[in-house]
């Protein structure tokens, strides 16, 4: 199989997401795989596998490599003659944060007519969008911790201590969590600076996460091992940055049999209406028992890798959403014009 | 100023795109207009004022003009020797249903940094996404019809007679009265062929039907008369599809003065956190005199020109959204190699 490995972005997980590619040239070495790096400013390079480092991207060495452009069916490359088409069979989308995961990759591979690894539209603004989130996973019967949204108001109804998130940032930029009527000022000046909806959920201390990851192949749904992350209060940029270099095996969370089967079940709601044709992770809570939905991470760091024992064939067999044809035949123009006498 | 207007789509409405174009090619006369049209194919068509006619499309005599690519900045045409570049101060998103309303041209636009006029990404899937529509009103303080959703079943908890829906389809493609038992698998039938998740709602005999557009512009929120639409059951297609070549203006609907400040004061809530940019039309009913929001037309027929006096100046001061600039600096990656002892 030719995968392109599609990474960078305009967004705040940029340098993540050069990590994360970092991590994949190792785990999916067996495949032939291309990268096609997109800088800040929305130009794609096809970067050489040797310079798949970090030096490549810190000191703007990349911008030496050969310019690609879309077209219908792939991409191009400028030649001094002609343009040569570059074909794969398929792209993997690992742009985490905005354009990776706020629908406009899925656009552009959708308007191009290229075969994709990643979330569609429905399924990239619905996870993107916190507050959507909550009223998709609503939408599956499955719960979620109560919350509220803020759009402009100074104040919540939720009891301290609480959590601020921006509705539509991905990793943990601009999230507090707010002890006292101290600290909110500031924390909804930071939250407010990077969205204009924010949503305020109640902190529960010592909270139970598990992390469940699948995707849909051509054998069926495939989930992954149930993950216990390691505890902090909650995963800061440090922390989460390092966390999208993972490639070692975790161990298996030890828990119930029946929650494990609980787990399995919601991530089957989530992910079956929306999200096939990515290989997502699930975050769940487990509160007084109940299985709450935290968070759909629709491109998880380096593709969670390390939560599945054959990493690779999984990439490789991931089933892709048909797409339906729309034919215009103009008989309504036609009808018009036979109306109006003319042929 | 210099604004392109673009239409058709691969779309179950490309053919009423195509009536909206030519319906605004006479009310926006007094501007420098230039029609590009998409295809069916996704490929782009610089079309000449003098062939805005249905004969151009219906007997593919399109297929003559120049064809545009996208690029940053604006559409580029190839010439013999050198491609030139096609720039306007603003691109109007004309293309109703799929590819217009979807997220595809907004993340298109956005991703080649071309100032347009129409819904942008989450505005977009929001209102094309029924069920999603209604979980928005509701974060919006706005209420709506009550509703089931359903995805794969065939039975509601709705009482006949009720209105079955595909959750993302424009116009009303897909959508059956079903007065009784016998109706539902031939109604269902229909609608699951067009989508996975289909709304059901108590179809209410007799509602009173409010529409208000609107837009933000540079002096604030300008909104429309209020029309009462002419009865029907509802729109059928062919129905729908004249109602896109209207520019007749319309008398406003004969409604107290409190009646109007609510259906106005829902149009706001409903536009201001996410329409920006766009011209939208909201369709209400009122049920037992409260106000309800029935659905969002990001882009309504040939603009809703016929709801505005001056709809001219209107197009012309449309305020965009500012983009939030995203910097990348690459702290972390040079953090990474000095920790490794790399300069």
């Amino acid at each position: 199989m030719n995968l392109a490995i599609l990474f960078g972005g305009a967004s705040y997980e940029h340098e993540i997401s050069i990590v994360s590619a970092i991590t994949l040239k190792d785990k999916l070495s067996s495949l032939n795989l291309e990268f096609i790096f997109l800088d800040q400013d929305h130009t794609f390079y096809s970067i050489h596998m040797d310079k798949m480092d970090a030096k490549t991207f810190s000191t703007g060495a990349y911008k030496k490599f050969p310019v690609l452009s879309l077209e219908q069916g792939g991409f191009s490359q400028k030649g001094f003659i002609a343009s040569k088409s570059i074909r794969f069979d398929r792209v993997l989308n690992l742009i985490h944060g905005a354009d990776g995961e706020d629908a406009t990759m899925a656009s552009l591979f959708e308007f191009y007519n290229i075969e994709y690894i990643g979330p569609r539209k429905d399924a990239s603004v619905m996870s993107f969008d916190k507050f959507m989130t909550k009223a998709y996973a609503y939408s599956c019967s499955v719960d979620t911790v109560e919350y509220e949204l803020l759009s402009g108001q100074r104040k919540s109804k939720i009891a301290f201590p609480f959590i601020i998130k921006p509705t539509r940032l991905g990793s943990s930029i601009g999230v507090s969590i707010v002890k006292s009527a101290e600290g909110l000022d500031y924390a909804l000046d930071v939250a407010y600076e990077f969205d204009e909806r924010l949503l305020i959920e109640p902190f529960i201390k010592d909270v139970k996460e598990y992390n469940v990851a699948g995707t849909m192949t051509k054998d069926g749904l495939i989930m992954s091992i149930i993950e216990e992350p390691q505890k902090e209060e909650f995963l800061d940029f440090d922390k989460k940055y390092l966390d999208f270099s993972r490639s070692d095996k975790v161990n298996e969370a030890d828990i119930s049999e029946s929650l494990k089967k609980e787990l399995y079940a919601a991530f089957e709601k989530i992910y079956i209406p929306i999200f096939e044709g990515a290989l997502i992770r699930c975050d769940f809570f487990v509160v007084d028992g109940k299985v709450l939905l935290n968070e759909i991470n629709p491109i998880p760091g380096s593709m969670g890798n390390y939560l599945f024992e054959d990493f690779t064939s999984l990439i490789k067999y991931i089933k892709l959403p048909i797409k339906k044809e729309i034919k215009v035949n103009y008989n309504y123009l036609h009808s018009i014009r036979s109306a109006k006498g003319k042929a």
